[in-house]
């Protein structure tokens, strides 16, 4: 089966590349989507090396009905206004009409986490609070799907911390945006931008809005994570308040940071080609697969090699099959086994045999390499050059896809040449509009720390102190 | 705090325990609950050990979509009948209506997961498919809320599987109950009577019901998990069908079981005292506490000691937390973890340390013992005790809360003491439903491989040829 070509039509070769290698599929009810056992796999895999890190800094995690009172929904404005348009509501039956409180089915959970954190919070020593659940959310989207991408149900993961002070709420909102970075270029192997987001971008009700943010080849940009300081917007309306070590009564200062299973989105566009799915070998659920090449004559030899190499590999920690089925043929589960981007395969056959060897084939770069069947050392260090090939390769396409522009005229042509383009800016959210309406670009990422620049925003000519990338997104 | 009187008052005694505990809480939203982080890091446990169970016996965990088209639900007519009150409809929104698709949000998933298994299957060399998922649900309960026991929405693995034959549906059936047998009574020491479900008990829309069954302190039984055949019965209306070596299409057959966070139910009441939780050694969060006992002038020389211990057990693999709040008292804190059911807590002061000692303490029966501070094994001992006695304690109880009856007066009586009763039962529905009304008592389950007898049904003197349980039930 010819795949379509990722170059030049990635909109129609991310979907297909999704059904082919089974990750997920559209299912019966629009707008949603069935993660399958490959899919879910991976998100399995984020899944363990994040609550790891979470609970290393000590967040525990914890589950909040997925129902939410709309007079609950409403105590915070901002918030309320920033999520209604896509909240799902549950039907009243006959005898709850009379006590008229609708439910809402959780969009986030900063409200329900607030209400119950308003019972827990009563003194200093109760801080902080560090609470993390994982589960599904709704978000009643009427744009058109995309698998990972924009679905109405999605899976992910929320924290929801409360401290004493402003510093320590800020330390926790970077400390979880390090968190969420390092999960992205050491376990995804796909680079990201992060900072802060501007005012027209930033989570409705929070104060400040930190982000990580991948470059997909098409120069679109997908916001893979995001960790917000709320201040004390939700801990005045939600009456969050405790007793210091002064005495005295004050509001805690809230954050909350989350990624889904959008990341698979970033995963899937950042490594794969023309034949399928490309994973690095850290998230890969199965990091080698064993292909033996079966004759009628030989194969009980070769089963049984295949089966000593697959026990040395498991002994040094590698996720291997052994693919024995004999009902289809190698070439067909070569190409099966590419489809579904594993990232090492070994062929074992009777000339393998005969020559004391096996045959190494890496899904990033086709090459083909012998080595003796007890040689771990060289399949664990293919898998190494694996991980760090593709992440140095995403890196690179992520740089030829960022252009720095100067002029007005620039920013849109480099727009239009599907590219993301850093820039000066002015920060203001009149321009931020006009930017949108002129290019459908948005500002991605304010970075932290930048060198004080003065200069005039690229796009109004305003002052403007800072720099910022651009880019259409997803 | 006096905590209420678990052999007298259950009712009050259980709720006021899962508060105390830090287990769960009530939620603002009327039959849901919040599963607070102590609650939650046992169903993780839990979680970790079935899930591992479930791989090593081939099974692959994927995720479908909440929301059930009514039209779905529909198809196979007792499932739809089964569930239909319990059913939480999401509101339409104005450009829905048209469409007149109603969703609603999955009470089980059989039907959404039957759909997706007739676009997977076509031919035996697809079958078997063997999936779990890991996932909320939603049963619009009316009856009063129970933490753990019975809220509109909750936490649960549900296993759906698609077999090319009757004996291989029925081997996944046993299989599973196996597992869940041994999850109940390994890892819980919980003890459970296990077997199949009378005809009125059963899943609406299986061949055949098995469950395993825990026994309260109260004489009331807890359903704790389900393993069903479902036959045909699905895979009929949702047209699941695969060519099979003969070159025949054939329906496939299918099952499901599941356990949920009702888990946690049985766990707290078959093992809690009047001073709160006694959580078994290997479903503990916490399996050690360590209670530093600090006077200014030996804390230094104490702590240094406490973190030798924690060092130590920790090399063994035990889960230990080192308790040095300087805000709380040594009391204060023994008091807190006994409620919070921590099996094992070990108490190092200035005057163990002039001994070179160590005091270990046990929360099943308070028994205290002086070690060695370097004696790890000790310590894993008496985790293994504690793990043993509580089965054993568990089972006895159970035992002594069975009782076998001859005649109907009896099996009344032993009824209205708060006993199971085993008894002779022509299994008919009439008769049940004749129980049920003049005892409230149900069947709960008729054990396998019963030795063939011949008697009289004891309540309605009908031929019978096996006997059954019956007990009130959660």
């Amino acid at each position: 089966m010819a795949l379509k070509n990722k170059k030049s039509d990635l909109a129609e070769w991310y979907p297909e590349i999704i059904r082919e290698s089974g990750l997920a599929d559209y299912s019966i009810i629009s707008g949603c989507m069935v993660i399958k056992p490959h899919g879910y796999a991976i998100w399995e895999k984020i899944q363990v090396w994040l609550d790891k890190e979470f609970k290393k800094t000590g967040h525990k995690n914890a589950y909040f009905p997925m129902f939410i009172p709309e007079s609950l929904l409403k105590k915070e404005a901002e918030h309320f206004q920033g999520f209604v348009p896509e909240v799902a509501w549950i039907e009243q039956k006959e005898e709850e009409k009379k006590s008229g409180e609708r439910y809402a089915l959780r969009p986030t959970s900063e409200t329900i986490i607030c209400d119950s954190f308003s019972k827990w919070i009563r003194s200093w020593r109760d801080l902080p609070v560090l609470i993390n659940q994982w589960c599904n959310v709704v978000r009643w989207e009427t744009k058109v799907t995309r698998l990972f991408l924009r679905t109405r149900e999605f899976l992910w993961q929320e924290g929801h911390t409360a401290h004493a002070t402003k510093e320590d709420a800020d330390k926790e909102v970077f400390q979880m945006l390090d968190v969420y970075k390092k999960m992205s270029e050491d376990l995804l192997a796909v680079p990201v931008l992060f900072g802060a987001k501007s005012e027209s971008e930033k989570f409705p009700g929070a104060l400040l809005t930190t982000c990580i943010e991948g470059l997909m080849p098409d120069g679109r940009a997908l916001q893979m994570g995001t960790s917000h300081n709320l201040g004390q917007h939700f801990a005045k309306p939600y009456n969050i308040k405790f007793v210091d070590k002064d005495e005295k009564e004050k509001f805690v200062w809230t954050t909350s940071w989350g990624v889904s299973t959008r990341l698979l989105g970033a995963l899937i566009m950042a490594h794969g080609d023309d034949k399928g799915l490309i994973l690095p070998p850290k998230i890969a659920p199965i990091q080698v697969v064993i292909v033996p090449i079966l004759f009628e004559d030989t194969k009980e030899n070769v089963l049984k090699e295949a089966e000593k190499v697959k026990t040395a590999l498991e002994k040094a920690c590698i996720e291997v099959h052994l693919d024995t089925r004999d009902e289809y043929t190698p070439g067909w589960k070569f190409n099966e086994w590419e489809i579904k981007g594993i990232p090492l395969r070994v062929e074992i056959g009777p000339k393998d045999l005969e020559k004391g060897q096996i045959t190494l084939v890496r899904r990033d770069t086709g090459e083909k390499k012998q080595v003796k069947p007890d040689d771990v050392k060289s399949v664990l260090k293919t898998l190494d050059d694996i991980q760090s090939n593709l992440l140095e390769k995403a890196r690179k396409a992520q740089e030829e896809n960022i252009k720095e522009v100067k002029t007005k005229e620039d920013f849109k042509k480099q727009i239009e040449n599907r590219k993301m383009v850093f820039a000066q800016w002015c920060e203001s959210k009149n321009c931020e509009e006009k930017i949108k309406e002129e290019t459908t670009a948005t500002s991605r990422v304010i970075p932290f720390d930048q060198k004080p620049t003065t200069g005039k925003c690229v796009y109004c000519g305003q002052p403007s102190e800072k720099r910022a990338y651009f880019a259409k997104a997803y």
